[in-house]
């Protein structure tokens, strides 16, 4: 019963609010990623109301080989019916935990909230299903729960996707001990940027091939595709053989080995190097600036910069030359690189970006198509410049941009070439 | 059976891709959306893999009463098995359709793609589940189907969300006329901004009681809050009534009363007024900018600006003087106002908008707690500033501030007063 073949999960997912317009279920992909390392695929996703017997019938439809996931209405108002539902399907009562309501009291307390006495019931996130363990919510109140009931293995998260987030390690480790799950798989990762996923997939094809007992797996994400490579206790050498050729076919077109965006990883090396960064943004129209101060601590290094939309724009901020603009053309390798050098020195900036492109879906030529776009990077000694046709539409080749630039100067600051061969990437006329 | 009452929708996605963890399935909310108007509401969403036993399985789980979305798979590989799953569960023929297959290889023509031949079994998109009606897809390749099979009421809809938001008018309509579906209601809407929702909630609810039997709802969406009404023929004069009390309630909090963005709201008036923008941002780093130009059009009033994070861009570039940012704070209304009036200036701009707030997580003090916000709009002859508390986190406060700041243009251009009293809205200090 308990070999990672017989295994599948059901996740359940309860909420009004999913069925009413007014929001998706993302936490199913948060489980789904959470459950790759333990190589347990995902049956299906129910999304249900709030309601008693709806949970008990979506329960009564899982069979005994399941890892069942159910998924919010763990709050504190009586619309919060996921703990009873279970209770009421199993057949168990609902046993009072004092300890999880002093450790409710005491959260409630220190935010100033009132505390729901014992004489209104007392709080509702106490009550646990006879039967199952609570596994404390390090974000949030509502404990998550793991247990067997009816020959189920069971694991219950609060519906919060960050509380959901923050809590799915410790129900998992807490699954394992109780035997609910395999042994997790090493997994190796490689985030990659400027490569499209085809791209990537042909050149890792031969390795993949060869160890095709390892589980391959790829997600596209906002800065470029992220490689998973899995394998069990038995596999250690294939998987770490595999790695070391994916790491050679990689090679710098890897930002990162573990789970951080590239804005991140662009802002831990500029910290750690004590450099300052300045944009000048055209196509993107601060989406760059945009994605850079996302993060918490980015004033740390980054001191703004220009969004020179119009020509006029980047003549007299940026100091582009308005006859350069007239020959070269506003998206062309000349522009990108004078934006990058007139923001730096405007700004006494370290590093400067510059983005000029054309995003779609109009403004599209023969010559430069809906897709080119330049980008440049700015340094104390030198500045390159690269050109990109962009696959997607407006909105995909403006985030494709960014990540182009992040890269870019992710490239410049670990000392590899600035912008990558041809070939690995987008095409790159000129 | 047809009665508004006995219908309920049931929404079956099919996607393998929406079990490994590679996408959340986002089309259930624009299918519930899509139903509002009919009043029908979604019993549950059940999400599964590509294959036709589990297709079968999950369509053997509906009832007669309900109206069935079956979504994903209606693509051209091997891999897209719907109707085929559809026909199997139904125990009919999938018929070639020689009309569709002609649309279809006019299509690939167009786009210098090889046309599916005959002899390899034609283009699987041509096949018809005998009973379905094919609805033409105007973004794609892959019709929609409605009909009758079994007992059920059922839609069809490729899983693209592009392509199946495109459709979803046309299928409902198809649906409408074969007797599926209860009449339309009529909606009415209004689109606020900078009302926060319970805000909004509170505002109406003398007018929601009187009229309890209309139905309403909410919505939020990235600019504010949207209010939809709705009643049924029977209706008409309650709506009317109801309508009129709601508008002089909400009165100029309202930029929209059909679906379109507030950036879009704010380039029409722009356009039409002939007017031009520039932009100064502090804490929003670029987004603003980013929301403005993810319109495509938006050169056509768009100069650019700055992204004034650190205080000396905010001196160099916006012409802010030192000794103000040294005496009022980078985020007080004094700062605001002078990036306003010196972005404006330098670009020549009729118009500027100026951001500069604490978004967190850091940065907050007591007199200046985490979400303070100053916005400034600059015109000819005025310059105007209001400061708010935004209540959420870093990318939320970030997204409420360039929500606030293109409201504040679109009352300035619509002659209301640029920053709204306070008591409608977010807590507003001085």
């Amino acid at each position: 019963m308990n070999t990672p073949e017989a295994i599948a999960a059901r996740i359940i997912s309860v909420g009004d609010e999913l069925l009413l317009g007014r929001s998706s279920d993302t936490n199913a992909t948060r489980i789904e990623r959470a459950l790759a390392p333990f190589a347990i695929p995902v049956r299906d996703i129910l999304v249900i109301a709030d309601r008693i017997d709806a949970i008990a019938a979506a329960l009564e439809r899982t069979a005994p080989e399941d890892l069942v996931f159910l998924c919010g209405g763990l709050g504190s108002t009586a619309d919060d019916v996921t703990r009873a539902g279970l209770a009421a399907w199993a057949g168990v009562a609902l046993e009072h935990r004092e300890d999880i309501a002093a450790a409710l009291a005491q959260r409630r307390r220190r935010r100033g909230l009132p505390v729901l006495s014992a004489l209104a019931g007392g709080d509702p996130q106490a009550l646990v299903p006879a039967g199952m363990t609570p596994v404390a919510n390090p974000v949030g109140s509502a404990p998550g729960l793991v247990g067997r009931l009816r020959d189920r293995r069971l694991i219950v998260l609060p519906g919060v996707p960050q509380e959901l987030e923050a809590l799915l390690p410790a129900v998992l480790a807490a699954s394992e001990r109780f035997g609910a799950l395999p042994p997790a798989r090493r997994t190796v990762l490689w985030r990659t940027a400027q490569l499209a996923e085809m791209a990537l997939a042909n050149l890792i094809e031969p390795v993949r091939e060869r160890y095709a007992d390892l589980q391959w797996s790829y997600w596209l994400v906002e800065w470029g595709v992220d490689l998973f490579v899995r394998g069990g206790a038995a596999q250690q050498p294939e998987l770490a053989a595999a790695a070391q050729e994916i790491d050679a076919l990689l090679g710098d077109a890897v930002y990162g080995r573990q789970m951080m965006s590239l804005p991140r990883v662009v802002q831990e090396l500029m910290l750690a190097q004590g450099k300052t960064l300045a944009v000048a943004e055209s196509c993107t129209g601060g989406r760059l600036g945009a994605a850079i101060t996302a993060e918490p601590g980015s004033s740390g290094y980054f001191l703004g910069g220009v969004v020179s939309y119009a020509d006029a724009v980047k003549s007299e901020i940026a100091g582009v030359d308005s006859s350069t603009l007239a020959a070269a053309g506003a998206v062309s390798g000349r522009v990108a690189e004078d934006m990058a050098v007139g923001i730096r020195r405007r700004l006494g900036a370290d590093y400067a970006l510059a983005v000029t492109g054309i995003a779609g879906p109009g403004g599209g030529t023969a010559q430069k198509p809906i897709g080119t776009t330049w980008l440049a990077l700015a340094g104390l000694d030198a500045v390159w410049s690269g050109c990109c046709r962009y696959p997607g539409d407006r909105e995909r080749n403006r985030q494709l941009a960014v990540a182009g630039a992040l890269d870019s100067l992710r490239r410049a600051l670990t000392g590899v070439p600035v912008f990558p061969a041809a070939g690995l990437s987008w095409s790159r006329p000129s």
